[in-house]
């Protein structure tokens, strides 16, 4: 949570001189996204968020990430919608990072998930993956099953500074999924990181899908799996199977998952709790002095993994086939 | 720049709910303000902005703060309207801490102070001053000479940490002030922190005046001090004669300051630069380890009193009698 570039008034104003927006009435830095620094920007014609891309966005990703918003939001998803300079470039150079200008969404993100929530933020994951079908973009996913063993070697012979035997364990699961991951299921573009931040809500509705700086081209119930770990668990690391039900139900109305999609979830479950285990595991043993972010304990995806492991039969997922 | 504390979706909604603003529509942490927490929120009916006060806050200086935001409202200054829930009250309590309910503001504050924005500065201020005269509210500054020493002796025995000598230098002002400190001027509320980050200008129009948590009662001249202070050096540490001309200048003509506090002006100076000196040495030497704020360095307000101890003629200042 934090502004990691300051703008000033000079730059600001030569940057906005670029587009065709009206003048600028007021600009904020806002407290929220991990990765890049936000302003709030208001003009005497709208409202805009202005995103300066810090360094662990890689520069020639950004096209993809700005056509995906443009492809999505052109289909009717509400995600935000890049602006386009005069030059007719949404990408442009800010303070010496990049730098894009895109619309102000309305909405709210959910602190605390309800049962509510789930159904609305599976159809609209749903519509998402239906509507990026045709994005011509493409981008691999560096934090799928292969990019998992480099990070896990990385971190393994410190894992044992969050939880005595972790590397182990770890080990084991890695060695499982690489044996059983499954292929050939339906794949396109997905989000990767639809956590409750990134998901405005007006009421039960869903007014927002943002930050789309992990999209990439996976398999599309995967997505699934990641939302049901972010949304279905509760704060005492119990797993709700009702909400899981309602996220996959309505997913599932919305574009059905095919059959081999549904007897891969369990394992997609797993590789999902992994990935976030692997990363937060990273970002906990090496992350620098003086961050400005605090990260996430790697032991609530370490629970999450461990109750997926646990799992008998799908039914207990509330996502049965 | 921070929000320290998170405020649920639950707590929001009880709480929004004694108001009569509409629904919400947007919720925002804003990392901006060094003191409490500030939220963006919006409403189908209007904009506005949220505050927690945080424990550096005094609860009971703030119904002063409140009903002087209030009371400068009403007489046309440009500062936030507190917000007063159905029961009548303007402060209540979220998450713990007194909130506050208040109305948004549009403008951009300065990182660049230009000579155009000294002017409408100095109108401004005096326009406050003259407003605030028949406020009722009475709070003692207790960052003005009586509570300087104290600040002090606490640095003292570690003020060489930040440079050698420092304590010397800094008792010795102490005591020269101590001895020849003006008494009898006009005083009146002061916004006492008057800094570039808390005065918002559409073009070269103050369009808001914002953090009123020093707000005390003092003399109105020493509050022009803090701000010649802080709007007229460069960030080369030159002193920009030009800047506080146009700044005193139009200020001695929306409220003509007497022959006294021309006069009392070099000294108030010297004044309104150890303050924070003294208020940021603290800071530098006892920041509490984890803290969201990076202080300030307070070297910078060391250098402004060294050049104003060097001052032989108020002409040098650019507010010559």
């Amino acid at each position: 949570m934090a502004v990691y570039t300051e703008v000033d008034d000079d730059a600001l104003e030569a940057f906005l001189a670029e587009y065709d927006i009206g003048a600028l009435t007021s600009y904020k830095g806002i407290a929220e996204g991990v990765e890049n620094s936000n302003y709030y920007l208001e003009t005497d014609r709208g409202r805009y968020i202005l995103t300066l891309y810090e360094k662990r966005v890689s520069p020639q990703d950004l096209p993809f990430f700005i056509g995906l918003m443009e492809h999505l939001a052109a289909r009717g998803i509400p995600c935000p919608t890049p602006v386009r300079a005069r030059d007719g470039n949404a990408l442009r150079m800010l303070c010496g990072r990049p730098a894009a200008i895109v619309t102000f969404l309305i909405g709210v993100w959910q602190r605390k998930v309800r049962i509510e929530h789930c159904a609305p933020l599976g159809e609209a994951l749903a519509r998402l993956h239906a509507a990026g079908r045709d994005y011509a973009g493409h981008r691999r996913n560096n934090l799928s099953l292969p990019g998992w063993r480099p990070l896990f070697e990385k971190c393994a012979p410190r894992a044992h500074e969050v939880q005595t035997g972790l590397a182990g364990e770890i080990e084991a699961e890695l060695a499982f999924l690489e044996k059983n991951w499954p292929s050939g299921l339906p794949a396109g573009v997905i989000h990767a990181d639809l956590f409750p931040d990134n998901v405005f809500f007006l009421g039960d509705t869903v007014s927002g899908i943002i930050d789309f700086y992990f999209a990439c081209n996976d398999f599309l119930a995967y997505d699934a799996a990641v939302c049901v770990n972010a949304w279905c668990f509760e704060s005492d690391g119990s797993y709700n199977v009702t909400k899981a039900r309602a996220l996959i139900g309505a997913y599932h109305k919305a574009r059905p998952l095919s059959a081999d999609e549904r007897k891969a979830l369990p394992l997609l479950l797993r590789g999902g709790a992994l990935r976030f285990l692997l990363t937060r595991l990273h970002d906990w043993l090496f992350r620098a002095d003086g961050a400005l972010v605090t990260p996430h304990n790697p032991l609530e995806y370490y629970r999450k993994l461990r109750f997926h492991q646990g799992v008998k039969r799908p039914g207990e997922l509330g996502i049965a086939a």
